[in-house]
């Protein structure tokens, strides 16, 4: 009896696993689609003290600028300074930050460049929210904004651009600033509505500063392998033993958790608070801490996701590389990691995330326009090969929202070919 | 008794004519809106045997391109021709004509010049409809689709150019015509459609033929009563007296429809099928005839909105200035818009639009996005004189359709204003 439960229970183990592997890749899919700011957005870091100053107001607007279907408005949340601006007299001009996913007053604190530079061209600046992102949210909260496809279907770029122009004009309105030269601003998501409103608002803004912004991640237009190849690069650049280490673990990694208590010994040696339910969560956690590190690699400390040093990328590296002789590879990487997930040493142990597929402006948004597809090189990348599949991520979409992707859209609206 | 009697309906009967004076005034309001093409456009005149040569083919397009709302599609009509298309290898261009509010093999028939052009640069010709006219209607039907403010909601100009936008890049996928050039065509609604469609979608279109084309008619970019000043002007130019014999008509018209019996003498003189309801129904019947014939003030014989001579106006004022004289300035004015009612003499009388406020897609969109305000001046126009008031246009658009006018949005959308 005893035995022909083993046997059963073996088998009921192995079909786990097939389902678990499964469920890693196609995870696997979504997050190596567009990698920008998710969750963190919505959490982002506790604020430190504001360093800049600013009125916070609202405006009323309408949540589908495209048709005329009897929708409720929303509030947007905006925040202004007029501070510097030398008026319409003089044409001051209107410094214009295109808010992306998530709360605007954590762009505007981590945005200094824009403040900086206010005062030297006697500009106005106005930070709008993005909409169904902080206070900004359709239907009176956010729990009834991200409810469903339905709710959840006015969260698009081309709504948020038409957002941002019909604010513009009203400001402009409002302080008798019709003349008054609009220059736009944003950084990552937040870039490409810069530099797509400057195309399709020509009338409203003279220029756009789009800084990191992907707007050429879409179908075809560049390889798919091109944000993967750029974060290892930052980290070949450093090491090319760090690069090593980093792109050899994740075999270490799947071979532990393949056996006998492996997940107990991954969970041990990443110092993480609950038992690991399976490899792909760690790939998980380890390819957001190396994207991210890319993305934030600042020459001078920094709290914008997390709290770093300067240059985090080089300090990552000094550890992998400079652990004893003898230590193993995946003790490298956590000692490497920690630079990112704790840098000031107060985490007694990490939480994984433990629910990728909640709902999520920017999955969301992944899940429809957002469509960037992103593969991982076996030879010129340092995480684990993978080709993009549409097919997977499309699939993904409609379990985790019930929505299909357009993955042509955006560059029918916007562009992005380049013809010969 | 009998006097008490009179005395009442005498008062009734001046009660009703405030209320016509005023139901004609908003009336007025909302015709002097943008005199499009409105139900011409769905009646047309009978086709003539078609001149040009093409296929007839249907595009599935989304409802909304700009949500990710669950709506059905609807089949886009579009006619193509390929005889003289050069082909991809020698990047032969695509002519493309911007449909505009009515069906698009009327347009297809009447727009010569694509046609005449198109093998001497050796391109494609395609004339897609525009949704919500002719048979691309969604929800299965015209009257499905007419329906109410929730069904016409989709009807915009946004999404129809969003629908051209969606169709060439599928053509020249289906083409392998990737790199050959999209050339723009349109006239009127249409011509609109083409030039915003080259401000809005440059990546798509290199250029664009708008001709009539009023994209500046919107807010106070040009003075409201521009577009009554042309008209006048077109009869001015031909005959001065010609131009105030119209201009003192409508006074004639309503003295005379005040005095007894004078509705009748209205409908005797201008040989009316149904007696006339009151003055205003007339003022917008010989209102459509002058305004269309500077519409389609043609130096060679037409049959785009009825069979019209050459230089039509010109015949409309020689037949006015030339009447015997001792011919009262009504019947003048009767025997000039006969050429645009009866021009071929088969009319017997002339049934007026007795349903002006019917559900009809032009009318929906002036409601909705193309406000266009529009007076006439007592120096410049021999029309009535008229002063633009959005209040009752709004009003009218709530009783007729439910929905609130934009009136700045197209502006906001499209541009128009100039920055000093």
């Amino acid at each position: 009896m005893g035995g022909h439960r083993l046997n059963l229970s073996t088998l009921v183990f192995s079909v786990a696993v097939i389902i678990v592997v499964s469920h890693s890749a196609q995870s696997l899919a979504l997050k190596h689609s567009p990698r920008f700011l998710r969750k963190l957005a919505a959490t982002g870091t506790p604020f430190a003290p504001p360093q800049f100053h600013y009125e916070t107001r609202y405006f009323q607007q309408r949540l589908d600028h495209f048709s005329f279907s009897d929708l409720p408005t929303f509030p947007q949340r905006y925040l202004i300074s007029t501070e510097h601006w030398v008026g319409p007299q003089r044409l001051g001009p209107i410094f214009f930050y295109c808010g992306n996913e998530g709360d605007i007053e954590w762009f505007a604190q981590n945005t200094g460049f824009v403040w900086e530079i206010a005062p030297r061209f006697g500009a106005m600046v106005v930070f709008p929210e993005h909409r169904y992102y902080g206070e900004s949210t359709p239907f009176g909260s956010a729990k009834e904004a991200y409810k469903d496809a339905t709710t959840l279907s006015y969260l698009t770029a081309e709504q948020a651009l038409a957002d941002f122009s019909v604010l513009i004009t009203d400001l402009k309105q409002n302080f008798s600033a019709k003349d008054c030269p609009v220059v736009l601003f944003g950084g990552s998501y937040g870039g490409m509505l810069a530099a797509w409103m400057r195309l399709k608002y020509p009338h409203i803004a003279v220029g756009a500063l789009a800084s990191s912004a992907p707007i050429l991640q879409f179908e075809d237009i560049v390889p798919p392998e091109t944000f993967y190849n750029i974060v290892s690069n930052s980290f070949k650049r450093e090491s090319f033993t760090c690069f090593n280490y980093i792109k050899q673990s994740w075999n270490e990694i799947t071979s532990t958790g393949q056996t006998y208590n492996g997940l107990e010994r991954l969970t041990k040696t990443f110092n993480l608070c609950q038992k690991l339910k399976s490899t792909g969560d760690l790939y998980d956690w380890l390819d957001s801490a190396y994207s991210y590190l890319a993305m934030v690699n600042y020459p001078y400390p920094s709290d914008f996701l997390t709290i770093l040093p300067g240059h985090p990328i080089k300090e990552v590296c000094k550890r992998i590389d400079g652990a004893p002789a003898g230590t193993n590879i995946l003790e490298r990487i956590y000692e490497g990691v920690n630079v990112y997930y704790n840098y000031t040493g107060k985490e007694k142990c990490f939480e994984l995330d433990d629910d990728p597929h909640g709902m999520n402006g920017w999955d969301w948004q992944a899940c429809t326009e957002m469509v960037m597809p992103m593969s991982s090189n076996q030879d010129s990348s340092m995480f684990p090969p993978y080709e993009y599949n549409y097919t997977f991520v499309k699939e993904e979409c409609w379990n985790d929202y019930g929505v299909k992707p357009r993955p042509k859209w955006i560059t029918t609206e916007f562009g992005g070919h380049v013809r010969k």
